[in-house]
């Protein structure tokens, strides 16, 4: 019956209209005539859901991102930070021609017709000379005598006495750094929104630069809601569940380069979320919450958001699956996202929308996740209407790519994020996956190799 | 001429025999002839060249990778260590039956042909009743009351008064979280040697553990030498370059979970760097030095280690570009990798050699470098018989990938590492890539989107 039954969706604050979507086309239909029926508006409804790209859209039209103050900081503790600003060469790199090699420093046309049986001899001259038939040693990195344009690598000579026989002919230039090659004076070097790796760092030094001018950290006030909810190694009584949200979220947030404020678990109350989100609004930049749907309410975190003032809900259910109960909302010109409760439904709700948001924060640009295509090792059923992550695990064998899709009942079961590194997207107009497809993986851990 | 010109390799430490390798096949078979010609073996020459995969295995089958102590930490300190042991679910997860969604725990067989149209009444439990035709509400991770077997969704109910009416038919099981389902008792949840990511962190809490224990981190000691060095920032004489490999050596560390313990520059005297060595070994798990080619001797850092007692050179000149002039030894049975001043030399050769030894430290497995398969945009050139990390620059357009190679004269151009997101390994039998060739790039920095 899965997938096939009616589904009814009521606009959560207009309770005159509301919608059928996202059923079986047939019962669509059918249905659709049956719109006017009073009494399917008391029913017990979800929100209109809303697609992932039009929530993104609504929510990045009315958050505010802030400007988080950039940071200078020295370059050893730059590592994966993000640029706030271009950084410009204010030299050429290198600095001067230097050769490339250990070796002779030489005119190059001095050395045309030199072969192994034939060589050229050039007097090996004892500081820097102009002048022809001269040869100057020098080590790799070495700056390259004025009126010498090529270097002859040690190995193709061989010293007598002053002098040096070349074996081989040089072009101008062969073995030669010039000046400028690596960046030129002027030259973006790194530009503003880069994510610093090792290489970045290194490139920005030698230009110099001992800091480095990086995007503030943006804070995240972490807090889950549930009455079911203690804390991890407490004694659980029946029905209590170890709340496990924050740690992740946290988590989630220090890989982006985020500053997570864990601010523990509140009741399942209405007046306690709003005063916990009151007092988080002054300290954070962003809200993320998790839970608040096992009393029933699905609604609680938004209801309390409501309470704030200025606040509103831009997006509450999201045609997605999982973390259909995702909403976003916005008080006091911050962002809040209030997560699902369960572990991998809070998790994909992140990547889809914290994600984008704390990388806007960041200023970063065009970091996407690492992506490879891969075949499905079987079929997978996914719902109609709900674009779908389904969580695979990608190893290659025989040096090919497959992708076997992890079973997992509900969105409860946080092992399912542990066996698979990586998900695929499956658009809301399709019913699954077919058998050996080839599909696109976004990777959020290593791929296994069972060669 | 490149490619093509006679190369002799002698082996260092015997001049007694000598080697002819890797020219050009044609001139290979010509010089072999000539391989008794003595003056041949009084040139300057470099080392015979050992293959990445012979250097690997002689490396680790003398190196003792050291059993670094584990340490304890609180999870939220966890992110990105390397798990020490398996940690093995004390329970189920879950750890009873539960509700995946909100509605009313029902036995199964009491909704057998239930419809819209004909639905089934089913009176609400006030609380846990054993007995048929009962529905108790159930919020999402409710324990699942005995006797029921199944949940209704919400949406697929009415209330009325004391009683609802169910509108579809559930089969037994259906929206119920199993006990175990996540993870049964006993079952391996996070096994050794894994790179805790957040969702590692989610499941280990979820089993009641608010600490974990890692592998302690690998201390790496890093040293420049070079006279022409200096410290970022100082100001430069003629001849002078800023000294960027230890920011970047460590810089590598730190993202593979290694602590990095920067030693400063010291000058290219066999001496110092084998006082420094001495002190070095007594602190580190592993010591890196870049460079010391400066001065013309390639063998100052090896030099200088045969001087510590113990000790022994295992490698010396790798068959790679760039990265060849690498040595990996040992001394006071700690390893020590010898690179490259070239700073991209530098980069690769530590790709190459630090990184799985650093991996083996922490007992981290199975861990690779993301990888895509991309087409080549135009042809390169490389060297017989050396491996050559060709730098190139993946992007995707219309939903293809394809790698655009760098273009860099030298290994000393660090920016060619900034502009590249990965590389391309092109083996010894090969003269280079052919166009629009598709080719493995491991990746080392985000994919771009140009569509």
């Amino acid at each position: 019956m899965r997938g096939r039954c009616l589904i009814v969706f009521i606009g959560k604050h207009s309770f005159n209209g509301f919608k059928l979507s996202y059923c079986d086309s047939f019962l669509y239909t059918v249905y659709s005539a049956l719109e006017w029926v009073p009494f399917l508006a008391r029913l017990k409804g979800f929100q209109k859901l809303t697609s992932i790209e039009e929530a993104l859209q609504l929510f990045f039209g009315r958050v505010k991102i802030p400007r988080l103050g950039a940071v200078t900081v020295p370059l050893h503790e730059a590592l994966s930070r993000v640029s706030a600003e271009d950084i410009v060469a204010e030299e050429d790199l290198p600095r001067f021609d230097r050769s490339a090699v250990d070796g002779y420093a030489v005119k190059a046309e001095d050395t045309f017709g030199a072969s192994q049986f034939k060589p050229k001899i050039l007097k090996i001259a004892e500081k820097s000379e102009k002048g022809s038939r001269l040869a100057r040693q020098v080590w790799t990195g070495n700056p390259i005598p004025e009126g010498a344009d090529a270097v002859v690598m040690l190995e193709n000579t061989k010293q007598i006495g002053d002098k040096i026989e070349v074996w081989i002919p040089l072009t101008p230039g062969e073995n030669v750094s010039k000046k400028g090659e690596d960046i030129r004076k002027g030259e973006v070097a790194v530009k503003a929104g880069t994510r610093l790796k090792p290489q970045h760092l290194g490139l920005i030094a030698a230009l110099g630069n001992k800091t480095v001018k990086v995007a503030g950290k943006p804070v995240v006030a972490v807090f889950a809601t549930g009455n079911e909810l203690v804390e991890v190694g407490a004694s659980l009584e029946e029905g209590k569940v170890f709340e496990t949200n924050r740690l992740v979220v946290s988590a989630l947030c220090r890989e982006l380069g985020a500053e997570p404020l864990d601010l523990g678990i509140v009741k399942d109350n209405v007046d306690e979320i709003r005063e916990k989100l009151e007092i988080v609004l002054k300290k954070a930049d962003l809200v993320i919450t998790t839970g608040g749907t096992s009393v029933g309410a699905s609604d609680l975190v938004p209801i309390a958001v409501t309470k704030v003032e200025g606040s509103s809900i831009i997006v509450h259910g999201v045609a997605m699956r999982p973390a259909m109960p995702t909403a976003l909302a916005v008080a006091k010109n911050k962002p809040i996202l209030i997560l699902s409760g369960n572990p991998v439904a809070a998790m994909i709700g992140f990547e889809v929308f914290a994600r984008p948001l704390i990388q806007k924060m960041l200023g970063v640009k065009g970091e996407v996740r690492p992506f490879v295509k891969a075949r499905v090792t079987r079929k997978v059923a996914t719902t109609l209407g709900r674009k779908t992550f389904v969580r695979v695990h990608v190893f290659q064998r025989n040096g090919e790519l497959f992708a076997e899709p992890i079973s997992a009942r509900g969105s409860g079961a946080i092992s399912t994020m542990t066996k698979a590194n990586g998900y695929v997207i499956v658009p809301e107009n399709r019913e699954g996956l077919g058998e050996a497809e080839t599909v696109t993986v976004y990777l959020f851990d290593e791929i296994a190799i069972r060669d």
